[in-house]
């Protein structure tokens, strides 16, 4: 590899001969918690600059599947009559973020979910009162709700399962929809919004205090006096390949969700100026299939061995598949295909077809003997209208009866051109902050002036990761960070 | 969690009134790493002070199983007629400390494997010219030659087997004698030690180069300057709660293998002066179990299913077992349990006996049916004198046949009171370091005057570990690390 490095060493305050700015809050990434960030100090009575590196607003935010992790009883929730509570919110986030999530961030978020919702209900994102029954990534419709694995093992055990996935009305990839509205109320707002403008690096003064920063946009350098704080939204650092060498090598080869831009800048500037980190080595990842298709049938390793719940929120078994001996297989037989409806196959086509199992192990190269027992293992439990191993949902489990076809999970990500392993993913770790976004110094308290949210910080998340809980604690997070460095 | 907070902000030069001692190198921790460094420093003509917080020298290192991973040919390995290279040495380190192992340095290490061993040949360390032929932990007797994972499956399909575990004759244990040696060349080449002596601070310029050290002893604290460099080898940060949490948190809750002191202190400290980390999530860990008694057998999780390759070395199972559901299993027949030599069971007990593989699946709360078929697969593979899912070594695969039993992996550690949940371990991450210790600045380059060896660094390991390469890479590495700092 090679050596790629960075300096975003501060700048000295003694160093700065003038500032060509003046203002309360600079904020530094115009993603969804760069936006919540700039509305809130905005609101709470400061002036705000908002920078962005690219030539228009949106960040990876608006790129993404644009899904809300809200509940507790939202306006969407109540007219669908879906009981809910910030308790089973809680219990079921720190148990599917988990292991090791922030119970404390978790509990505040919680707590502030309708508020949070209404929010966002306030600027004219239009949440409709539908619900989309399946199980699975984006829809390509425009329903408000959607399941996230609550109503799946092993979570059913651990809090009452509600769907919690808000999203805006539009098909699949719902990023764009949510962002145009957050924008619109950013200029409302009337924040001094600056593109095309990079940030170089912090500006600290003699006692470690951040008190401004440098950027470069076409016009060449400028300096920037924020009398009450910098909020670093940057992103996280998925497109740095020495930051995922040295700290989340689990995603190196694998493709990149991201707007191109989360090369960790924020992250290494606020490391520059004193700031603590967290959990650099937490990721999500995913699989570009449909669990649809694998509820129906099973999902097994390179072992011929079933490793997860298949009808869950598909992050489950993408990240369990990253760790399992690959590849893995989508199994299903005529009477699980035949069941599944339009739309839900993605257009799949099996790799291989089999008339017996013996058969089927032989085309997938997996050990002799060790597929038909994981199938007469599921079949008995079939028989009995019961999944032992996993507690899938009683509804998709069948006798499974050859033939067999094979899918490869991997296959839609790789027709699509986003990975060539199949994997595609973004890290979660990052500057370690309190639930007001203020960055801790690795020497210990604060550095002054310096906050931050989004995927520049290390969130709710713990090693596991659900659809809507990156936009959603990047708002909700980046609000409060907003209105800490606002000084309200 | 409650808050733990450590400062160990540096100390500005122009805030150190009058230096009380002087002198070349620095070296702070006595544990094996450290004492290589100020070997070789002093004998790099070098005047050094090494420091240690506890009231005698050895670390963590001296309550060490004192294993050193070498080949290549050492004069062990000779007189034994193994045939060992390089390139297999090297094939197996990237392979059993990955993945993502830093081949760079592994490299290094196995190309001055053999120069290694005659260094500690040379200082008296006496191993004998005997080989343990089993696999597991630390025998229970004085041969100087150990198997560590090299003949097991996949390894054998990627570098050519040879034992290269190299330990001096102690039973059990043997870092104490390990390092009774290494303290008497200490002593023997004149380095100033300093016991019961913590260091606090760095002492930095203001170009940010590190050109001292402060610490506290009985007579109180004192400041030293280091006209050529400090060599940090204070140990990894399992002991450290707050560290844990924020970047290895899988060792959370779990037993600690360590002399106490490894607090991170080191690792804090470079990062105060700037200095990058690198895999700080990376950890070892074991179950104190036998792999002799797995092999004879089969080891299972809480689903049933066996997971791993039962004849290697025991770390593989163990960090394995770390992320399968569990609890996991090791089941054995009488014929098995027959098989074992006396000292292999450890005098473990089995925690359930059955008639039947029915009433045992009953005992153990597996799913109904899910060790049946396990085992009928795995008696299919018998039959043909073979293990289709993990290739275990043919001489221990044999028909698993009622009545069975069941042990605990975790018991005996359990019943030693080192763990409540039966794992141990320690991190691997820390300061990122080049090849002679150099320890690179979170803004680009080094830190001038910092380098780092042990476990404060961040080695050759990515998220694998073989027993040796801790004292190995820590030695080897703190020997460049200190002639460096020499100037050598």
């Amino acid at each position: 590899m090679t050596e790629q490095t960075s300096s975003y060493a501060p700048v000295p305050l003694a160093e700065v001969e003038q500032f060509d700015h003046t203002t309360d809050v600079v904020v530094v990434g115009y993603g969804l918690a760069g936006a919540a960030a700039a509305i809130e100090a905005a609101r709470a009575g400061a002036s705000v600059t908002l920078l962005e590196r690219f030539s228009g607003p949106g960040g990876s935010s608006a790129q993404s599947g644009g899904e809300l992790y809200l509940g507790g009883g939202t306006r969407v929730q109540k007219a669908l009559g879906i009981e809910d509570s910030v308790e089973a919110m809680e219990a079921y986030l720190v148990a599917a973020l988990g292991p090791h999530a922030d119970e404390e961030k978790i509990r505040l978020y919680s707590q502030g979910s309708v508020e949070h919702f209404d929010w966002f209900d306030a600027m004219g994102v239009d949440f409709h009162e539908t619900l989309w029954e399946s199980t699975g990534w984006m829809p390509f419709t425009n329903d408000g709700l959607m399941w996230l694995g609550e109503n799946a093992w092993p979570y059913t055990e651990i809090a009452t399962p509600a769907p919690r996935g808000h999203r805006p009305p539009a098909p699949g990839f719902a990023g764009g929809a949510l962002m145009e509205k957050v924008t619109a109320t950013v200029e409302a707002e009337g924040v001094d919004v600056r593109l095309d403008t990079r940030a170089l690096a912090l500006v600290v003064d003699e006692t470690g205090a951040v008190v401004g920063l440098r950027a470069k946009g076409f016009a060449g350098e400028t300096t920037i006096r924020a009398t009450k704080g910098v909020v670093l939204t940057t992103g996280g650092f998925v497109d740095n390949e020495r930051m995922l060498a040295d700290h989340a090598p689990d995603l190196l080869g694998h493709g990149k969700v991201s707007d191109g831009g989360d090369d960790g800048s924020g992250i290494e500037m606020g490391i520059a100026a004193g700031a603590a980190t967290r959990r650099m080595s937490a990721i999500e990842v995913s699989l570009t299939f449909t669990t649809a298709m694998a509820s129906r049938g099973i999902l097994v390793n390179a072992l011929g061995q079933r490793f997860v719940t298949e009808d869950t929120y598909p992050g489950v078994p993408s990240h369990a598949a990253l760790h399992q001996p690959g590849p893995v297989w989508v199994i299903m037989d005529e009477e699980g295909f035949d069941s599944l409806s339009t739309g839900e196959t993605w257009g799949a086509q099996p790799k291989h077809a089999a008339e017996t199992v013996e058969e089927l192990e032989s085309d997938l190269g997996l050990p002799a003997g060790s597929l038909a027992h994981t199938i007469a293992l599921y079949n008995e439990g079939a028989a009995r209208g019961e999944d032992p191993l996993f507690h899938k949902n009683a509804t998709w489990v069948h006798e499974l009866k050859a033939p067999f076809a094979a899918f490869d999970p991997a296959d839609m990500a790789r027709a699509a051109g986003s990975s060539t392993t199949g994997f595609s993913g973004f890290t979660l770790g990052g500057l370690h902050t309190d639930v007001d976004g203020r960055v801790r110094r690795s020497t210990g308290g604060f550095v002054p002036g310096l906050y931050a949210a989004g995927r520049a910080a290390s969130g709710m998340h713990g090693y596991g990761y659900v659809s809507g809980t990156s936009l959603g604690d990047g708002s909700f997070f980046g609000r409060r960070a907003g209105r800490a460095a606002a000084g309200a």
